[in-house]
């Protein structure tokens, strides 16, 4: 049990089958307690056993792993009782494979599958059902596509990405000229790259280049719904909460964290390890790291009517301040 | 035609086959009136007949249901005229259901379904062309899946859900715990259980619980591209408009209503009955049923420089006014 | 080269077989500087030839094509490098195509493909694999839709309108009647009417009318992940960036263009020409044509958290002006 460097205090036989929350656990289960303020939950769990940071080592009496970090660790262990399904290698008789194009004999490629000619799909590589795979494009080695995700032409995915349905990768980018009142599409001929062990999440759309390519780094982590427009570039590592959109042509740094519904603008460059805090909006270039934010939280209606009705006249106020300093100016000794 | 409970008030033998709205309506079309200010277009409609409220009752001279809630008489009526299309039972020979799936004899499964190992369609379910359900996942009696939606393994949806086209119900939560500048993936074994009554817009997408359950209650009614996170409780009854987020493990309240853009923030809990108005950021617990807001208004680009300006001084404002406070009680007699 | 009306300076016997960026271009590659601030980056080109504005005309020595328009140049130059791949006229055989289609000979219908009765494809549409056409649906001439997008029901897209990936057209708007704690559906019959030469982003989602028809004119541009809500219509030639929610029954006129993430309330108008900046919320109509604006960028946490503080306490601030006003007016000679 504690073959992930922890140190084991209690009973070192027992034996757990599966984790849980410190709710839900049953017996046999293996919990975890992330952070201090869970101790009353801790008190009343089923658990058989517990993961524990070193600061709560005595708060049960429950056999425990005591680690740095307990997060961490359950990921560990959950992972451990929890592997992915086991790739069953073969291509389903309702998949269409267009000659030309090479599926690895341990690959999986599901039914209704449709792989287009110069498509590659790498050794364990597993496609749900329903999948598209475009001319030219490749999936690597031990990558998972669940049902219903599109890949378009020539873009490229790494090792081991997860790509949760109905993901779309490379439609074209956003590129329109504008003539006489009406728009001129530009072909959008870039491809989408994407790093190693990057996982992108549901119905996110990451749009191929325009000339050059659109770039996903190794490790990038990408929640549902997320918009990513041409000609970015996600440093490695970094992770995109849910329903973030990216306009084209920026730069995201390594190691940043970017937080739920955040709108950035195109064509500027954030540094690495930044944090952006939910709902915020970046129009410029961040270029030194720290946490930026402009969310506003929603308070009673009332109160908000009368805030709005004030932002918009911060301007009388600014006003009414400085003629207040006029007229106290003038009355001031030697005014 | 009054069949719902209304009074009807002129000639009772008028047959009409069809709704309308008060502009577009043809003879034998019924008509609404929802709100007195849209008595003009009552004057002018070429309907055969209107539903009104009892307040407008002698507003028009046609033939006319009186009722005390037109809206949802209008909604009755249309539904009678407009029933979704009959259940043609049967399993498309192009879909592919597992050895061990259960397929109830009067569901109906379109073209190039994919029905898992262990999944279970109750009777008079009614799977769109190209449906997903995943392992062991169940979709209840008389629920109708539009083409091409997602259900993943193990999740469970009740009777009668209604769900539209890309929509990803059991896609696995953002799970990450950070170790040494990377993520380690947390595996999602938690379902999504979806009760009965319950309605998903296109494209949007229900994360799977980490650990335990993502729950929808009865009766919600969910827009399109909304992102709902792992563990998140929707209450009974609750509606929530287009391209809303909710963050994981918040639990929302029965019978709210959750304007259209919202950003919700995680672990939080939203009282039952609470109104959130559209755009809004929610980043802590609101246990008051109110209306909450803190959208803003767009103004034209030079206003909106300026109170940004402004907004951006608020604390050298700020300062200014103490320092007048101080300067003044100065001059003042005592001072 | 010059075949677009500019003015080629330097060799006339240069030959280009693709479009680059200014940093990527290759020997043999045609680039194009749209504005003299990446001058720097055409010193450095190994380009062969470059499209310049007229502005620039001796910025560079390098064969040129000179001409009022660089980016609209540049977007014909690349179309006809880059044309979409021919049309292969044909239904693949995993196709089902419903007694009472009509697929036009020349069109072309990807594996997968369903299609309803009474549904029309035109003559040279493309359907990529795995779409769906609801019933009596219809597909305009030289219409391509990617894979796995939906058209439901009787919605009718005009001539060489582009679909990309996993957008739905057609599924029922959200239109539900409270009535006592539960919420009624409001059978939605109306259409998508889409005009000609609409692109359509990846995982977009244009709802159908409730009872009259969602309308997008001719031309319009819409980008990944834009909601449409039902019974809006859009005016031709407009543009609408990723994310952007668009709520049920507004009306945007032609030539607008609106930012990526804004947000449009439902039941408004917007004037021709709008301008909508990134991220604003719109909750009027906007009757006159200018920009509008109501983001906030992102700055600091720190800063942010005090902005916010002052925020709230506005009125306390706007009431310590009017008591200074009036302490003040007591002093002065006079008062």
């Amino acid at each position: 049990m504690a073959r992930f460097g922890g140190e084991l205090v209690g009973d070192p036989d027992v034996k757990v089958r599966q984790v849980a929350t410190l709710r839900s656990a049953q017996p046999d289960d293996l919990s975890f307690l992330v952070h201090g303020k869970y101790r009353d939950e801790l008190g009343a769990t089923r658990a058989t056993a517990v993961i524990i940071p070193a600061a709560e080592r005595d708060a049960t009496t429950l056999p425990r792993i005591v680690c740095a970090d307990a997060y961490a660790y359950f990921a560990k262990v959950s992972a451990l009782f929890n592997p992915p399904p086991p790739v069953v290698p073969g291509v389903h008789p309702t998949a269409v494979v267009a000659p030309g194009a090479q599926v690895a004999g341990s690959a999986s490629v599901g039914a209704g599958c449709v792989i287009e000619a110069g498509a590659r799909v790498a050794e364990q590589a597993v496609l749900g059902p329903g999948c598209f795979i475009g001319e030219g494009a490749s999936i690597g080695p031990e990558s998972r596509l669940h049902a219903q995700v599109a890949v378009q032409a020539h873009c490229a995915l790494g090792a081991r990405v997860i790509v949760h349905s109905g993901a779309v990768i490379g439609a074209d980018g956003f590129g329109f000229a504008p003539e006489g009142g009406k728009w001129l599409k530009i072909p959008q001929i870039g491809r989408v790259v994407v790093g190693d062990d990057v996982e992108i999440g549901a119905n996110t759309t990451i749009d191929r280049g325009a000339v050059d390519d659109t770039v996903v780094e190794e490790g990038v982590k990408i929640d549902n719904q997320v918009q990513i427009g041409h000609n970015c570039r996600i440093g490695a590592h970094t992770a995109i909460a849910g329903c973030v959109g990216i306009a084209g042509s920026t730069k995201i740094g390594r190691n940043c964290l970017i937080g739920g519904g955040t709108l950035i603008a195109g064509h500027i460059e954030i540094a690495d390890r930044t944090v952006i805090a939910a709902g915020a909006g970046v129009s410029k270039s961040l270029r030194r790291a720290d946490v930026y934010m402009s969310a506003i939280p929603a308070v009673e209606a009332r109160e908000w009517r009368r805030t709005l009705a004030l932002l918009r006249n911060l301007d009388r106020m600014s006003k009414r301040i400085r003629e207040l300093e006029r007229r106290l100016a003038e009355l001031e000794p030697g005014g």
